[in-house]
């Protein structure tokens, strides 16, 4: 167990702050529900950013930039949208400061008030269907697949670093089609691409499916979504994706003229992944002893750290660490020699196993002899003394092996985490121990509603590769056609 | 000249305003001041980003992300930095709308005000230094490299796309040093990174200086600069990097333990490039014929455009087209084979000069014949008909020479447009006409305010390589030993 880390067990919650705090991914800043990303944090981010801008490049998508504000009187276009949105948000309502007359320093220009009051953007689709209006106008200009990175404010009450915070980072992809069916499939293609990156690049398995009507997001007409499953048993909503219908279209009057001829509302969809994935990345891997990267996404890949007696053996080592940092980096490794003469090797041993680094390599005296190095693996904390030969390939081979084994260790805990349930009572009993419940639901808001009082649980999702399978309500007895999956959830 | 575009000549504002919304760039949104940054146009920054972002990674820095508001206390701490910035500002007052009782749509809660107003950043110092305070204990933590991608809002009443907007997308590198030297060397390092990116990859020659007094940045000790010259003669800013001495620090209480066992102050720099900078890349070299973009920033450096008669010449320039954009892609350029059957190639051709792209490529039947390729170039709008084999070295070269002969084109514009001036009347008839103006100063920020008064014309720098000269001012006669750049500027 690392120094000043809570344990999973102690403290789950306390576990997760400490490990995002001490490994130096983000903390909160002086302004209320809003975080610092520290650097070592947000080069996990950037490392995110990156594969993903280059998935929705791969797929036709092009990025764009719209405004921060959104005017007021926006919101209300879209009925269900502003219920959603608009009420829990950061208001700008004065453009100006001035010095206070009676000396009390600056204070707000009450001359300087905003004819109509500005929202920080929650979520951009009605600026940006304000702006697709005059951007299309025949079938020629559709589909438009743009996608924006962004910062956007949603006023939360309680916050948790990455998990919920008022500001945060995130893309949001809006594209416009000129048929329903077309929107329905790029909604569909972008869940997959999101479900590929959170599998192959987080080592997070998801499952795959769509919202009940309560939980779609405002605004929507189907919303997909990726949901994983954390070690405390808790769900977390990793990405979702909207086919929006012709809602927006519709409140901002965006209409085309199609190959026939006729003039109809454009077909939307929406889709979004935010820096709450570092919050499932931390709380999917991590262990007592700090943070758990996969390769993919870790900063540094391979540590390298000299142990030595004496200044003629540190440089001798710290010699042949430039030269393996080489020979690494030339086969498109991320390497860190950790020369400090200030730290003892047991410190960073420490440190670097706190920050995740997925590969540690140590090189003693004897090992600068026998040709060898200590290689520990972060995953296992298993630690094999190995020749130098071919120690590229061997570390190559090695960072594909622990990208594969956090996988499939996080897909093991969910599998024995999923519970098919039959009757209300083990439901009750299920849900206090965590884990995902495949059960029947009859189909109605006011069960699900019923279920989330008295349990906490909520529909996480109606899988989309289930299986149509007769029964009966968990709740309520009336039949069902297909099991869904409930969870409590971040 | 181009349908639609006003010329230079006739209003350059308007020739500015057209290339910016009609080659795709931006336009204006229905947010008062602030732009919709368009996919041609991002593009353009991304690439801008890029290059900035190693630029800065390969000179030791990190990225890292802070809140977008700052607490309205924090600006009254430091002095001058409070004047220079927190007037002009969007202040958010509240944080949540309901619905109006009456009726009349969504409402901001007036029991929902913030105890403290948040600021939207004009720019961070004061919000990072608050946060350094916990980063720094020891000269073992500096020195800190750290820079942010974001977007800033300024209230300026008068905007214009790029140029000047209430919000714009920048970078602001913020960096802590343990003495006045390592920071003065750093704030010179980021102005050289500045200038060489200016002037290799946007090709646009600048000169390097400090601002004077009266122009330097709000809470800075020595503003560094480069500035370019617009084609109207107008100079324009394009990357400004302050030393910031222990300001900011004292205003924070950011102290650190010396190698020596003392307590001191923390010495600071800060350091930014803007979407601004679009707006010189549009004026330095665009002409009457629409955008011209240098080939290391065009999204697209290539485009081929077919010449047919029938669907069988279609199909064969199309397949020949495609060979083409391989062998062009394999040596890593960025080529578009504009194959829509919907367009005429007359219109195609007018659309790709349009927006810039640096080298055309037009294949007839006859070129099937004889496998040649009519290549057009966007600079100098020459044409030659080339021999088909290693058309991909052949493109190489030329668009390495389109970079140089644009870089070269504007230095020459601004050597013709740079003037010595030793008279008061020489210089008042010299600052209509446009340019730099190269006079002597007697140093005082008075000369300084009443040339700016009677000509409009501003210091833009005192030259960092600029030879000493006895001189008298231009102004007031006093004694100078040294020209400084006068003109009017954006």
């Amino acid at each position: 167990m690392a120094k000043d880390l809570s344990t999973r067990e102690e403290n789950y919650s306390q576990w997760y702050t400490d490990i995002v705090t001490k490994a130096d991914l983000a903390e909160n800043s002086a302004v209320r529900g809003c975080m610092v990303i520290k650097p070592y944090g947000y080069a996990i981010w950037e490392r995110m950013q990156a594969e993903l801008d280059k998935m929705f490049k791969d797929t036709g998508h092009q990025n764009a930039y719209f405004p921060l504000f959104i005017p007021k009187s926006f919101f209300s276009k879209e009925a269900s949208h502003v219920e959603g949105f608009a009420k829990e948000c950061a208001v700008v309502t004065h453009y100006r400061l001035k010095n206070d007359k009676n000396g009390k320093g600056i204070v707000v220009d009450e001359a300087a008030r905003l004819e109509e009051e500005l929202i920080v953007r929650p979520t951009s689709e009605t600026i940006i269907w304000d702006t697709y209006r005059n951007w299309i106008q025949s079938y020629r200009d559709l589909p438009l697949l743009i996608n924006q990175w962004a910062n956007v404010v949603r006023w939360e009450m309680r916050t948790r670093l990455f998990l919920r915070t008022a500001e945060f980072l995130w893309q949001e992809g809006h594209t416009a089609h000129a048929t329903r069916e077309e929107a329905v499939a790029e909604a569909e293609q972008m869940l997959r691409v999101y479900a590929a990156f959170a599998e192959e690049w987080m080592a997070i398995p998801v499952l795959r499916g769509v919202k009940s009507a309560n939980e779609r997001f405002a605004g929507a007409v189907e919303t997909y979504c990726i949901e994983a499953l954390m070690q405390d048993g808790k769900a977390l909503q990793a990405g979702t994706s909207h086919f929006l219908g012709q809602n927006f279209a519709k409140a901002f009057d965006v209409q085309f003229l199609s190959k026939e001829n006729k003039l109809e509302y454009v077909w939307a969809t929406s889709w979004g992944v935010s820096t709450r994935l570092m919050g499932a990345l931390v709380m999917t891997h991590s262990d007592d002893n700090g943070l758990v990267l996969p390769p993919k996404l870790a900063p540094i890949q391979v540590v390298i750290v000299p142990i030595y007696r004496n200044e003629e053996q540190y440089q001798a080592i710290c010699d042949k660490g430039r030269e393996i940092k080489q020979m690494l980096e030339k086969a498109g490794i991320r390497v860190k020699l950790d020369d400090r003469d200030t730290q003892k090797p047991g410190f960073k041993f420490n440190e670097w196993e706190f920050k995740g680094v997925p590969v540690r390599l140590a090189i003693g005296p004897r090992d600068l002899e026998n040709s060898t190095v200590e290689v520990a693996r972060r995953d296992t904390l298993e630690k094999e003394v190995l020749q130098m030969q071919d120690i590229d390939q061997k570390v190559t081979h090695l960072l594909s092996q622990i990208q594969q084994n956090l996988f499939q260790k996080a897909l093991d805990f969910r599998n024995s985490n999923t519970f098919k349930v039959d009757s209300w009572e083990e439901f009750k009993a299920k849900i206090e121990e965590g884990g995902f419940i495949e059960a029947h639901w009859d189909g109605s808001p006011e069960t699900e509603q019923a279920i989330k009082e008295e349990t906490k649980a909520t529909i996480r999702l109606i899988p989309l590769d289930g299986q149509m399978e007769e029964g009966h309500c968990v709740y309520s007895g009336k039949p069902s056609k297909q099991r869904v999956v409930f969870a409590r959830a971040y």
